[in-house]
C-alpha cells in the first residue's frame, strides 16, 4: 500500500470538509471495502481509487470538482456501476477519485400538465419508473439493470433497452440537465421545454459522453400517458428477411402502438430451453428465428388484441410468420419477456462467449447476419451463434459461443481478438456501429480510431479539449489518453 | 461600389474553378441581382456579399471552405432563405460569401425497411415530403415555408412546425449527417442507425447551430408509416387553464394519435374574421380561446372519429370544452388549418406588430399569459394581444399589436424594446425560452447573454472556438462577435 502524498492527504481533508467525514472513503482510514466502487459490473477490471466521494447535493459536486481541478486530480463519475464497457471505475493508479452520485437520489418535482419529472442523477431507474407510475404516468426507459442503475448513468451512457422502437434511447427522453463542468461551474439547464432554440445543443453533447465532458447532477425527463393495455405476442418466422418484413408490417398496422420488437435465434432459444426448461420456450424447435412483439394501446385490451390478431393473420397470409401465440394474461406476457431476458444467463451457463452490441440499418441485417455467420463458420470452425436483440432498432447482440465441448476460456484466449475484428470489419462494411447501446468506456476506446470517421474523431478531441482542457473528467474513456 | 482587392479577385477565380463559372455570382461581373441571397425573408436586413457561391456536390463545398479558410473569408451558409431571425444573409461588409446550398437538392436514397430517406441539404422540404409520400411513407415535418425552405436550413435551425407534439422538432427526425467542417474536412456521418453510442453527439451539436459549427451537406431522416386517417377538430375552451386540461385529456385518450394541438386567442381569430371573412371562423365569438386538434390514426377514419367524439364528449362533461366541431371532410379539415395559418397574415394586414416566439412549460402557460397580459396592459395601455401557437409543445407566438388606431411603425419605434424586455423577463421568470423554434441568428444574439445560463454560454463559446477557431462560419450569429 502506497502512502498518500501530502497533497493527496490535504485534498482528502478538503473533500471531507465539503461532503462530510462519512462521505469520503479511502483505503487508508476506513475499514470499508472499496471494491463495490472499484470493480466493474462484469468483474473484468478492479481499479484502485484515491477516494470514493459521495456528495449530497450539487453545490458539493461543484466544490469537489474545484478542489480536484486545483490539484490536477482526475474524477471518475459513477452511478449504479452497472455499465458494461468499463467506463465507471477508477484506473489502477490510486490517484483518481470515484465520484459516486448515489446519495443524490431525490425526485425533485413531478409536473403532470407538462408531462415531466425532475430527478437527481443518483435516482435508481426503478424508483424513477415508480415515481412516474405513482403520478399516473409512464416513464418508458426499461432495461435489465433497472433495479441498480441510476438515471445519471443512463444519461451518461445514453442507455437503450427494450422500448426504444417506440420511445427512443435515454437521449430522446430527456428535456433538460443540471451539469457541473470540469471547471466546477454549475450549468442550470433543467428545462421542461420541448422547444428551445437558443444555441448549441449542450444537453445532447453531455448525454452519452460517459462523464468525460461534465458531471450530470439532475435531469428533467419526459413522462408519457400510461397505455390502457399492453399485449405481447410470440411469432415463429422462417428467415431474418421475414422478421424484417414482419417489422414493416407491424409499423404499418400498429403505428406507434409497437413498443417492442425483439428477435431471437434458434440456438439462443435452445440454450434457454436447455438450461431453463421450466420456462417452456414456445415455437422454437421448427424455426430459425422467433420474434417477440409488444403492442401498447391507448384504448383498451380488446382493441389491442384485435389489432394484434389482424396483424398476425395478415403476416401469416404473406408467409412472413409461420406460427404465433398472443399472451392471454399478464403472467403469460411476463413469461414471454422472461424467456427473452434469460438468453444472457443461459449463454453464460453454457460457457464464456464473445459478446457484441452492434447496430446495422434494419434493411441490411439479413445480409449482414448471413454473410457474417458464414464468415465466422469459415474462419473459426464450429462456433455457435447466440444471436438476439432489438431488431426494431437494428440492434443485435451478436454473440459468439465456443464450439461444442471446447473450453470457453481457452476459446476466448485464442479467438477473441480475431472474432472481434471479423465482426467489427463486417459492421463497418454494412454501415453499422460497433457499440449500439453500451457505449465506449475503456473497453472499446482503442477500437474507435479503427471504426469511427476520422473527422468525427478529430471534432470529438477538439470538443473534449475545449470543455475539459486538463483532462480531469474520466480520462481515457471515450477518447484515448493523449 | 468598392473594387475587389487582388486577394478577393484571386479567391473568386479559385471558387469559379471549383464550382464552375456560372455558379459564382458577384456584383462585379454579372448583371444578376443578388438581393434574393442578400436580403432576409422578412426584408429587415439587406447585406452585401462578396460572392454567392452555389456548389454542386460535397467535394465542392469542402474545396470552397478550404479556399475561404486559406484567405480568412467568412462563409454564410444559406438554404431557402426563409429564416425569421436574420441568420442566413451576409453582413454589409461585402467581404463574406453566401454559400447557397440549393443546387444540392437530390434525394440520394430511400430505405423503406429501415424507415429512412437520405437527402442533400438543398432539398426543399415539400419535395422531401413528396419523396416520402411516393415511397408510401410520411415525413412529418411541416411548416408554413415548406414550399421554399430546405432540409439543410430546417436542420441548421432545428425547425419546429405543427406536428412537434407527436414527432418532435427537426432534431428528433434526423439520424445522420454529412458535414463539411470549418477546416474543409468532410465528416461522413450519414447513418441510418437508431442506436449508436460510439462517442459524442456531434449530430445534435450541428443541428440547431445555424451554420456556425459546420456546413450540413446531406442528412438521413426518419420516415413514418402514413396514418390511415387524419381528423381535425375545433373546440371552444373557456380559459387557458381549460386548454391545458384538454391537452392532458387528449394525450391520455389519443396517446400518440395526437399530432396537433394549436391554441388561438379570441383577438387573433377576430382579425382573421375581419380580414378574411370568407374563411368562416367557427365558435370564436363567445369564447376567449379556441383549440385546433388533430388526431392521426393508424387504423381507420371511423376509429379516429369515434376516439375524437369520445374525447370531446368527456371534455364537455368536465367543462374544459364548451362547444366543438369535428371536420366532416378533408376540405373542412384543411379549412380549419387554413384559419390557423391565416393568423399571421391577418395580423400583418391589421398593421405592424411585435412578434415573440417563446416557450414555457405547458403547466405554467395559463399563469404566464394572465400575468404578462396584465403587465403589458399596465405598461403599454391599449395593446392588443395576438396570442396563438403550438400549445402542445408549450410554444406561443405571443405577439403584441398596436392599440386600435395607433400607427404600427410609430408604435414599434416607441415600444419594441420595452415590450421585448417585459416579455422576455417574464419568460425567464417562468423558466421559458426566448426562442422556441426560430433560432437566434443575428436578431437575438445580443439578447442571449441576458437570458441564457452563463455557464452554458461559456461552454458554447468554447465549443465554437474549438471547431471554428478562425470564426469563419456564419460569424456573429448565435454567439456575438468576439
Amino acid at each position: 500500500m502506497t502512502a498518500l502524498s501530502n497533497a493527496q492527504a490535504a485534498l482528502i481533508a478538503q473533500l471531507r470538509q465539503i461532503c462530510g467525514l462519512a462521505n469520503v472513503l479511502t483505503h487508508e482510514d476506513t475499514i470499508a471495502d472499496l471494491s463495490p466502487w472499484e470493480q466493474d459490473w462484469r468483474k473484468r477490471v478492479h481499479g484502485r481509487a484515491l477516494a470514493v466521494v459521495r456528495p449530497g447535493d450539487t453545490a458539493q459536486v461543484a466544490a469537489v470538482v474545484k478542489a480536484c481541478a486545483a490539484t490536477g486530480t482526475s474524477i471518475v463519475p459513477q452511478g449504479g456501476n452497472t455499465g458494461l464497457v468499463v467506463g465507471g471505475v477508477p484506473d489502477g493508479s490510486g490517484t483518481q477519485i470515484v465520484l459516486s452520485m448515489t446519495r443524490m437520489n431525490a425526485v425533485r418535482a413531478v409536473d403532470p400538465a407538462n408531462l415531466t419529472i425532475t430527478v437527481e442523477a443518483g435516482c435508481v431507474l426503478q424508483n424513477l419508473q415508480a415515481a412516474a407510475e405513482n403520478a399516473g404516468f409512464l416513464f418508458p426507459l426499461s432495461l435489465g439493470a433497472e433495479g441498480s442503475c441510476t438515471i445519471g448513468g443512463n444519461l451518461g451512457t445514453n442507455a437503450g433497452g427494450t422500448q426504444v422502437v417506440r420511445y427512443g434511447n435515454t437521449r430522446e427522453l430527456c428535456l433538460g440537465l443540471e451539469v457541473v463542468t470540469a471547471q466546477g461551474e454549475v450549468w442550470h439547464g433543467l428545462s421542461g421545454l420541448r422547444k428551445d432554440n437558443t444555441g448549441y445543443d449542450l444537453r445532447n453533447l453531455m448525454i452519452g459522453s460517459e462523464g468525460t465532458l461534465g458531471i450530470i447532477t439532475a435531469a428533467t425527463m419526459k413522462l408519457y400517458p400510461q397505455p390502457a393495455a399492453q399485449l405481447t405476442a410470440w411469432a415463429a418466422v422462417p428467415s431474418m428477411e421475414s422478421a424484417v418484413q414482419l417489422l414493416g408490417l407491424a409499423h404499418q398496422r400498429l403505428g406507434p402502438g409497437l413498443t417492442g420488437f425483439e428477435v431471437m435465434g434458434q440456438f439462443a432459444l435452445s440454450l434457454v430451453d436447455k438450461h431453463y426448461p421450466q420456462l417452456r420456450v414456445p415455437l422454437w424447435k421448427d424455426t430459425p428465428w422467433c420474434v417477440l412483439l409488444e403492442n401498447s394501446d391507448s384504448e383498451s385490451e380488446s382493441h389491442a388484441r384485435n389489432q394484434f390478431e389482424t396483424l398476425l393473420e395478415s403476416a401469416m397470409d404473406s408467409g412472413c410468420v409461420t406460427d404465433a401465440v398472443v399472451a392471454e394474461t399478464l403472467t403469460q406476457a411476463k413469461g414471454l419477456w422472461h424467456i427473452r431476458e434469460s438468453i444472457t444467463l443461459a449463454q453464460a451457463t453454457e460457457g464464456l462467449n464473445i459478446k457484441h452490441d452492434i447496430s446495422i440499418p434494419v434493411s441490411r441485417i439479413p445480409a449482414f447476419v448471413a454473410e457474417t455467420d458464414a464468415l465466422l463458420a469459415r474462419e473459426v470452425p464450429g462456433v455457435r451463434m447466440v444471436d438476439f436483440g432489438h431488431l426494431g432498432d437494428g440492434n443485435l447482440h451478436y454473440n459468439v459461443q465456443a464450439p461444442e465441448g471446447v473450453d470457453g476460456k481457452a476459446f476466448l484466449r485464442g479467438n477473441e481478438d480475431k472474432v472481434n475484428t471479423l465482426v467489427f470489419d463486417q459492421v463497418k462494411r454494412f454501415g453499422g456501429s460497433i457499440s449500439a447501446e453500451h457505449g465506449v468506456g475503456e473497453q472499446k476506446v482503442n477500437k474507435l480510431p479503427l471504426y469511427k470517421d476520422p473527422t468525427a474523431l478529430a471534432m470529438m478531441r477538439a470538443v473534449k479539449k475545449a470543455l475539459d482542457p486538463q483532462n480531469l473528467l474520466n480520462p481515457g474513456r471515450v477518447l484515448p489518453l493523449p
